[in-house]
């Protein structure tokens, strides 16, 4: 990539991250009543809805840590950074250690699901919010509740099975996939064996249970050793899920050094941008049939901003590890036609669900998934890798 | 209407009956080594998945009955109806009487839920058939189902709640709804003092806790007592849901002959109308937010068959009942915008799900929810209303 190029993508990722995405969340999100942070915004930030999901609490958290620890030791950063984590300590935790999925705006629980979700993104802003503060007794915090994670996760029924598992038991593409990506950002606090350990079987999981090579594509429901179920639920494909897969994959290769790794996670990105990308009207699909045949999700063939976040930073740490030009060249296609559909040109931010043709579907910034997260993410992510490729 | 628009609807909701979607689902459904319905097809009707879900099992079963004791004692039709009765008596009680959610091609169970929507398909597929057979033994299980949904429905916390009961209760619009239907099918082959009851209850219920005149709207989900929950899992409105309910009503009413009852359906079906047709595009919007917020569902503006379905019938239903022009000019703008975008002209029955602009977004004709249910019965419904329209 040529020194102009990457000088002008650094400036759409870096002004894009600090004066687009960032001042949106930062004005309308923060909860200045009860703390924490609303995301149900529509367009131009009113708030259309206050409760709160943990997700979306502690990502919010961790990337404002993220900021203050990577970007600058700005105080407002880990002001608002500690306004998440506050939220989180007074109202996330269930008596049994288990965090919620979602409470109220003042913070009273509503739902507590069989997923381990909230607990992951716990543990990446406690650790993040520790790494900001020095707080080692967090760090440690952060730490147990991966030990919460990791004995839920291994204890046959101790979260309860959505199907009936004396008929069909199926594991998903998400845990190995998320315990991956925690991992990462766990080990910059603390030191364990543990981890190492970890990320291995998930590394083991995901090529010897998920990936399937006679279908090129990476699966998100297969049984416990890694059996092919051939019904929608086994067949489907979640390509920007997939492509995320991907490169925490390649940023585990790039941190150990290891080609082997790394060509693992240029397997699954390719394989799920083949897939993935819709040649009659451009951009990711959202759900794909491993078999060809149409999916049940009603929104399969809709484009939603996460999964293009997703890919604009893998293509681009694939091309950066490999210097093959066909990453580069997917890296600009999924780039431009992601810039010319998500971006809100009017209040700032990107939109986050259209229909298949690019048209808008709906006008939230943020709802209970929908957030500052993977846009963020894939902005500072994208400018950091920039700025060692100059 | 006048004779000759009479004729040649009955030709449409007659023919497209009997020679086109019971046609389709004869030949493809049946699953004749395990017996049930395969309801997992794709638009030519390749089976793409083997799971069944009983709600389907229960409607395709109640429907082949249906036929025979209203259309024509046909010996085929009565066979296929026991086909779905065997297989719902033999693989989906779970051994407290309450029904799965889903079992495997050969009945092994899969999933349970909190929801009693298998239990209600149970009974009308129990009930209608002991009409066909005269089994009166059949029709008191019916019956017996039927007081066993009342008491999972009335006892609290009796079925784990979604949400958690000390912070937030909220109750579904589809309870009380449903309850009037399975009721008007009940009561054809069995007395009881019961169902009068029963309907009253989920009238006043409907009336008073989910009806907003303020908002013009029939909501999904209210408190207790009817309280506006003001975040968009209470705002929300799915148009073709309130449509069937004003149908359901408008039933009520003709049968027991009464004008208030049908001045209740009259009022759902005019807001539901007003909210939920597509000024653009035309068809109905899956979901909308009664204070005019986009909604978070992702299929918020995509047009799916049943509510179309809904409304044709619930419109020539109004005509009917009331005479008035302005439900004869409904009722032919929503069959035409379903004529013209709905059926697969190719290989018959129709499709399910379309983009908001029309244009098909999956070229599936069943699968875990999506079945012959709906359509059929508007065409059964149009037929015999219009044949005493002659």
């Amino acid at each position: 990539m040529d020194a102009k190029k990457i000088a002008k993508l650094i400036s759409v990722y870096k002004n894009g991250l600090l004066d687009d995405t960032i001042r949106f969340w930062q004005k309308y999100s923060p909860d200045k009543k009860y703390g924490g942070f609303l995301t149900f915004l529509d367009a131009d930030g009113t708030v259309v809805g206050t409760d709160k999901q943990i997700w979306g609490q502690g990502r919010i958290s961790w990337f404002f840590s993220r900021l203050y620890n990577e970007v600058e030791r700005k105080s407002e950063w880990l002001e608002l950074a500690r306004n998440g984590i506050d939220f989180l300590d007074k109202y996330a935790f269930d008596t049994d250690g288990r965090m919620f999925y979602s409470v109220t705006r003042e913070g009273k629980p509503l739902r507590k699901r069989r997923y381990l979700f909230s607990e992951c993104f716990g543990v990446i802003a406690f650790a993040e919010y520790a790494k900001a503060t020095g707080d080692t007794l967090l760090a440690k915090q952060a730490h147990e509740l991966y030990e919460l994670i990791l004995k839920y996760h291994t204890t046959p029924c101790l979260l309860e099975p959505k199907l009936i598992p004396q008929t069909r038991k199926l594991k998903s593409h998400a845990m190995p996939m998320i315990l991956i990506s925690i991992t990462q950002v766990l080990r910059k606090v603390r030191n364990d064996p543990l981890y190492e350990k970890v990320v291995n079987e998930a590394l083991r999981e995901i090529e010897d249970h998920f990936l399937k090579p006679e279908l090129r594509a990476l699966l998100e429901n297969v049984g416990p050793n890694g059996e092919f179920l051939n019904e929608p639920m086994g067949r489907v494909i979640n390509p920007g899920h997939a492509i995320e897969t991907a490169w925490f994959i390649l940023e585990e290769g790039r941190f150990r050094n290891d080609r082997s790794i790394i060509a693992l996670g240029l397997k699954i990105l390719d394989w799920s941008l083949d897939i993935g990308w819709d040649h009659e009207y451009g951009g990711i699909y959202y759900f794909r049939d491993a078999r060809g045949f149409s999916c049940e999700q009603y929104e399969h063939n809709m484009k939603l901003w996460w999964p293009h976040n997703e890919a604009i930073y893998a293509t681009l740490l694939a091309h950066y590890l490999t210097g093959e030009s066909k990453y580069e060249m997917w890296h600009e296609k999924i780039h431009d036609w992601s810039y010319a559909h998500f971006p809100d040109t009017k209040n700032g931010g990107w939109f986050g669900y259209l229909h298949r043709d690019g048209s808008l579907s709906s006008t939230l910034k943020g709802n209970m998934w929908q957030g500052p997260f993977h846009l963020s993410r894939m902005q500072l992510n994208c400018w950091q890798l920039l700025e060692s490729m100059k």
